[in-house]
């Protein structure tokens, strides 16, 4: 086995430094996973607390069984007929509220935005695009060009004419604070669009029920309606960008946008889709797929190929079997309750918030203020990491301590990750 | 087993009619495949000659061996350290010329191909492209706006205004034929930057070798280097779109612009690539990689993964070990030799060309003029799947038959392909 030294000197003269390493200085040399553990070249085990792409558990052996037995028949394109296929599209489609019920798959929640912005193009015939500040919805140049956190982030070019933005809806952090945050900020939406409509009218607002990159930001109640509705007021679509949080992460539903009623006209998944197999997936309504349909052929080589459609069956049959989105939803109460516990005796502790196993810790220098210690936050998750428990930080202050864990993640490891913080705040207290 | 009739039915509810289904008439219902073979539903068995993405063939064991065995073990994101990353990098490097050193891992050609134009424009930092009429380069939007193939075809929004049409290099049909038609078809892209120059500078030419839904185009000696040196005479750099031609497949050479000794600047990888599994790449310069390497980190959760470098990996092992580009290259000469001898009594075949396997059969009405007889291609396309045989057409009118066979494709089948085709060809004749 190559050692960690040689793996780094090797990995730097082939892989772009645009590709970044966690924990720079002392990277996780991973040779094994099972479950919510990853294992190092040292045999070392971590408590993996920021992989939400491992849904079901990392290895999980029916996922990994249904692949190979696929592998082992037929991997062919959707050209071919085959069953994998259709009964992926209809179990997924019954997962869906309303006509959303037309599938495209795709191999990433990159390419699943893409397919999204060009069926909302096509269906309203505006190239304008309304975002949310601190969102990120994928790696493509369309994608970039729509993702706040990229073009107003480290060499980003900044806002392109075709795109307004929204302020990030955090009652906490946010802009608007007070009682009522939900209608300023759906005001906010309005207001995007109508610079889009005075500049480049806006075919979509694309947005995530619980932003990520953002900070784990919960909108208030009644937040994703509103911006819907004002989206649709404006003859905009609105994509559900639930390649995070989709999947019964959230434990209340299935769906992120399902927690505040809203129903969207284009859903994008990714990331947990496959637990790790390359796929993502666009569902829409039959009128919206309708509009695509113009005579150009969508091909997509490796999507919705009966391996990934294996893949994707296995996924939803784990997540029933093993009754996951409940499981999501009770450990995700009892961190909640955990960390807000915590809160009472460590004032940096300002804000605990999310739903089911996609948590934030907001951590403050001041409590009044509400201003970002990212100090804090990344000097914890170093130290959460020595102690063999991984996480990561995000938001515009890099205070944010995100959870959100492969679903096995069990009530031991939850006290096992609030004690070791409690533990790490009081020392650094 | 659902019928095939059930499954039509089911598949029209939840999945689009953008995406098309060969044969639509008698679509071929997949239950299995190995090496070259395709099973439909009935048992009966079909020769494939037309999928390159088991480029190693329909289900080959090692391959698959190779992906369950990492899935079993790890599948994380390259944040991580662990080495089938790196070894695949150093593998895929060492197989390209010069300084062609840096590799990205991405799900598939598109996203290979998107991500290369990113890294031209930050290299050049010019946005304008120049493409070749015909060809295809991916389904995004950024992608779909540098595909003639795409905009100039049916749903097509026509060109946009920072992409620059030169044309197909076809020496046998094409706008420029005679013994100069090298020269005259460089002094074309020379003509197409000009006139980027003059309206939005183009970064970048993206070309393939032989061009695929062009009509499986093989321009005449001296284009390609000719074509190169005139993108970086206008400072652009140039994309080798290698995901339909790759990997051995053209028998003499591994990369398609090797056969005219040419060096591009950013190489994309796709199809083959993963015998299936989705799975592309991009290979550029230090000195590009550079250019990208601006502070935005560029992150593609399924890129590179330990499983997706397994799988890379073993298609390299079993391209050596079952020598197959040595393979395509008799085979090729083989089929290419049969066709041509099949052109002797029959007029309709007014070229045969390509390289190793991937080849195409020009069918002309009149071997003067070289007009499309589009007719008699589709109708031999039928007339081959009734006697089990897989093929199919492109190019502008849809008159080539393309040959693209899983590269174990061995004399005896390409026999079989020969002889049925003259067979159906003297029946029709």
């Amino acid at each position: 086995m190559a050692t960690t030294d040689d793996l780094l000197r090797r990995r730097a003269q082939h892989i772009s430094p645009s590709l970044s390493v966690l924990y720079r200085d002392d990277p996780i040399h991973a040779v094994s996973a099972r479950g919510q553990y990853i294992y190092d070249a040292d045999g070392v085990e971590y408590l993996d607390c920021m992989n939400n792409v491992p849904h079901v558990g990392h290895s999980h052996p029916k996922v990994n069984h249904a692949i190979a037995d696929q592998l082992a028949r037929l991997n062919t394109n959707t050209r071919f007929l085959y069953e994998p296929l259709v009964d992926y599209a209809e179990r997924l489609s019954a997962l869906m509220p309303g006509d959303l019920s037309v599938c495209f798959f795709v191999n990433s929640g990159s390419e699943a935005n893409e397919l999204a912005l060009r069926l909302a193009r096509a269906h309203t015939t505006k190239k304008g695009i309304v975002a949310l500040r601190g969102a990120y919805h994928g790696n493509t140049t369309s994608l970039v060009e729509v993702s706040p956190y990229k073009f107003e982030g480290r060499g980003g070019a900044g806002r392109p004419e075709h795109v307004q933005v929204a302020p990030t809806p955090d009652p906490y952090a946010g802009v608007h604070r007070d009682t009522d945050a939900a209608h300023a900020y759906i005001s906010e939406v309005d207001d995007a669009f109508f610079r889009a409509d005075a500049s480049v009218p806006a075919g979509a607002l694309i947005i995530e029920a619980i932003m990520g990159t953002a900070g784990q930001v919960e909108p208030p109640a009644g937040y994703l309606r509103g911006a819907y509705a004002a989206a649709r007021a404006h003859g905009a679509v609105v994509i559900a960008d639930e390649v995070q949080i989709g999947f019964g992460r959230i434990g209340t539903h299935f769906w992120g946008f399902e927690a505040q009623g809203a129903q969207p006209d284009i859903v994008t998944l990714g990331k947990p889709i496959g637990n790790g197999f390359p796929l993502g997936a666009v569902v829409t309504t039959p009128e919206i797929a309708e509009s695509f349909h113009n005579g150009m052929e969508f091909f997509c080589t490796f999507g919705g190929t009966p391996v990934a459609c294996a893949a994707g069956l296995a996924v939803l049959d784990v997540m029933e079997e093993e009754n996951l989105r409940q499981h999501a939803r009770d450990v995700g109460e009892h961190l909640t309750a955990g960390f807000r516990a915590l809160a009472d005796d460590h004032l940096a502790i300002g804000n605990v918030r999310g739903s089911g196993l996609f948590l934030g810790v907001d951590f403050v220098t001041d409590r009044g203020t509400r201003g970002p210690d990212g100090e804090l936050a990344r000097w914890l998750v170093m130290q959460l990491r020595r102690h063999g428990v991984l996480c990561s930080t995000d938001g515009p202050g890099d205070n944010v301590l995100k959870l959100k864990p492969p679903l096995p993640f069990t009530r031991d490891n939850a006290d096992r990750l609030i004690t070791l913080t409690g533990d790490l705040l009081t020392m650094r207290d």
